[in-house]
């Protein structure tokens, strides 16, 4: 034994590697997770308030106002500073009417929804043969006199992965889709739903049209409808479809971020930034997306409050307007970008177990990352391969060089449920909800409690 | 060796129980069997066919009146012969516009859909408070002028269970809810869905009004919208609802049974009939309910067709109008109860696995169940502890004397789909489907060759 020492002792990279600061967890830490995981209620609290009470809560209308008032609310009675709303002004689009049905050869009903920012069929409808695409490069490929008129139908499926990286590559329908049939003169475009779920739920999402691009209709089908779709067209009859859709654009509307605060001992340490999106789309309740998100943070935030709050300020951040178009994470980083972040972290991927943290760390904080990852590894999460990126609200902040943790939940099953009616409360377990929770608060403890000072990351190109 | 068979001569039962029938599966059986279960594409294609081409079929409608089209050409393409429809007349509900949502003090849409015989609303919808029941017993033993006014909400949740034994029980809110309700006053009742999943769609289902009571709107929440408003009853504030539906009994309209036979070598022998229902309830594509019963028992009928046929004619029966009263299985019983039927099967309870049989064959037919249930074995099929009751279309018949082997479905998931919009063709399983046509090809093989005579059974009490 004592040899061995001897020998430990003479390497020189044990000899001189005397940490300024903890190499190990600190037992708080190792307390404040340990609780989380075991008893957390505010997590639970908070999603099943906001969906219950408040429900969906579209970017723009009265229902996300509401949700903020409710926020406001409820953070102020968790005890935390500086609560207070940042105003900004967003186009808001609203759902109408949606219909679809097959008129000929099958006669029969579909289930569908509209697209953000859809335009509108007249008040009857529109009738027109239906002309399929397997994927998107089919349709780029189409000739115009083909498309003219008709409504395209693309009917590529995604697939399911822990990472939910594929919702890029499949997403191209939904978001480039619509501008590519307006293109080619189109009268309407419903797409196979970018979901991987085989339930009847169509799942909406945003899309923008390119620059020029007449708004036309354009709706998602449910899985299992996009099936139907594509046994019919193999059929090889001409198919032919009844469309109404009648969504709007209202005009300009308040929304706003929800912020609060667990102020810090050091005002020169910078800021610990954990948030999710308040905003969520107006078919479900918005349960996995983003009532777990907040839900998340805050609790975690909440524990560090409870515990004598941090050297470093945490700054709860529910981002306004997410789904439609960032404009709650670009009116933070318009207000905040210049004020030192030590880390953002968003939370917008539902509930399931965090599995994977990344970073995007300084290198003088490296042996905070360190630090962060031993303290998650009880929880079953390992270090990724990838520099963190952020969440959508705060993907431009680390861009331009605000440091970054970021906890990824288990997302297989995510795109089951996202942006449907039937992401409700009931598809939440608590015990994963807890973990989420007990990763966050570790992470929050360990960076905001952190004795080391870093600074931005440089803009990335 | 020769010691032990002079032992078994010697024993009574073994020296004179010589059989006049087959004790074994015969080859030919088990060569039908299991063709069916590798590689059977007919009732595939039947329920792909049905489900696509003619999507739902409510009774008594447009939609239904196609379905008899598209089985009587697909059962004469098959080779079936006697191919027919025996129409009926029946009185129609249908559904109209549909909509539900909390006013206050937390206002948002829920899903719902109206039970089938629903009263209407008038065209704007009605507003009243919300009063909730735990279960049945509950809402019987409410005071009248507690209820008066109200709408009536109950909420007992139905578990999964193999046999789909507990639909019988909890199918009380739906089936006498709404009378209860009515009697006491309510404005309307909206009951917890008869179902057993946790997605945002209701769960429809007959019910008709007690004698002399008034019809009031009448409809489900999905489960998920069940929990919601469970959870808001629970704060313990007024809950302000809106209800709009528009249903309308629009008279009488035909349905019909479509049969189809292969022909048996001795017309003494009774006819073995097998079926499902044709018609589906609107929101689906009635794939599960009951495409695959029509599609599992003309499937094995044709398999046996394509092997030369048997001693006994094979009847199958397509029935209309079962999800909204039985008229067809009442019309079959009408004309043709008094012919000698050997035997009676329904199968209308999905396309899950087939793990059980029943029998209710009269004594001298013994030795066919012993049989049956050595063909079904090596499917992983038992027999059962009950007498065979049949399916809903055929149940008087059975209680009325019919013979019955009744091949019961693994019913746990059943539930889930049951009545919703989310019964479509992807939920049917491929193999699932096979094996489910090789119970049936067994049985029929096997009742429909059996050297015994037999004649019905005694009416039961």
């Amino acid at each position: 034994m004592k040899k061995l020492l001897l020998l430990g002792l003479a390497l020189p990279s044990l000899a001189f590697a005397v940490p300024p600061v903890p190499q190990r967890v600190g037992e708080a830490t190792v307390a404040l997770r340990e609780q989380a995981l075991h008893h957390d209620t505010h997590a639970w609290d908070i999603v099943e308030g906001l969906t219950t009470e408040v429900g969906p809560r579209l970017a723009g209308t009265e229902a996300e106002a509401r949700a903020r008032t409710w926020a406001v609310r409820k953070l102020t009675a968790l005890g935390f500073s500086n609560v207070r709303v940042e105003e900004f002004d967003m186009p808001v689009w609203v759902r109408g009417e949606e219909r679809g049905e097959i008129l000929a050869p099958f006669p029969q009903p579909l289930a569908l929804t509209a697209l953000g920012n859809s335009g509108a069929t007249p008040a009857r409808g529109i009738e027109a043969e239906v002309i399929g695409f397997p994927n998107m490069a089919a349709l780029e490929a189409a000739a115009p006199e083909s498309v003219r008129g008709k409504i395209v139908f693309v009917t590529h499926r995604m697939g399911k992965t822990q990472d939910g990286s594929h919702y890029g590559y499949f997403g191209a329908a939904r978001r480039q889709g619509p501008s590519v049939a307006s293109r080619k003169g189109a009268a309407a475009i419903v797409i196979r739903s970018i979901g991987t779920d085989s339930h009847r739920f169509p799942h909406t999402g945003v899309q923008a049209w390119a620059e020029g691009v007449k708004p036309i209709p354009a709706a998602a089908l449910s899985n299992p409808d996009a099936d139907q779709m594509e046994r019919m067209l193999a059929r090889g009859r001409p198919i032919r479809m009844k469309l109404l859709l009648t969504p709007r654009q209202i005009g300009s509307r308040k929304s706003g971020n929800v912020i609060a605060e667990v102020p810090g001992r050091d005002p020169n340490a910078g800021v610990v930034l954990v948030g999710g999106h308040l905003d969520s789309w107006d078919l479900g309740t918005g349960a996995v997306d983003d009532g777990a998100g907040v839900a998340i943070t805050a609790a975690a935030a909440k524990r560090i409050l409870d515990a004598g709050g941090a050297r470093r300020t945490i700054r709860v951040v529910w981002f306004g307007a997410e789904e439609v178009g960032l404009f709650g994470g670009n009116d933070y980083r318009r207000r905040h970008a210049n004020e030192l972040h030590a880390s953002a972290s968003e939370s917008d991927f539902g509930a399931d177990r965090i599995w994977r943290v990344d970073f995007a760390l300084p290198a003088s904080a490296a042996a905070v990352a360190d630090r962060v990852e031993a303290a998650l590894a009880p929880l079953g999460i390992a270090r990724g391969r990838d520099r963190a990126q952020g969440g959508p609200d705060i993907g431009a902040l680390v861009a331009g060089g605000v440091p970054a943790v970021t906890l990824q939940q288990d997302g297989t099953d995510y795109f089951d449920l996202h942006h449907t009616h039937d992401d409700t409360l009931d598809k939440i377990d608590l015990a994963k909800l807890r973990q989420n929770v007990a990763a966050y608060t570790a992470m929050i403890a360990t960076v905001a409690d952190a004795p080391e000072n870093w600074t931005h990351n440089p803009p990335q190109q």
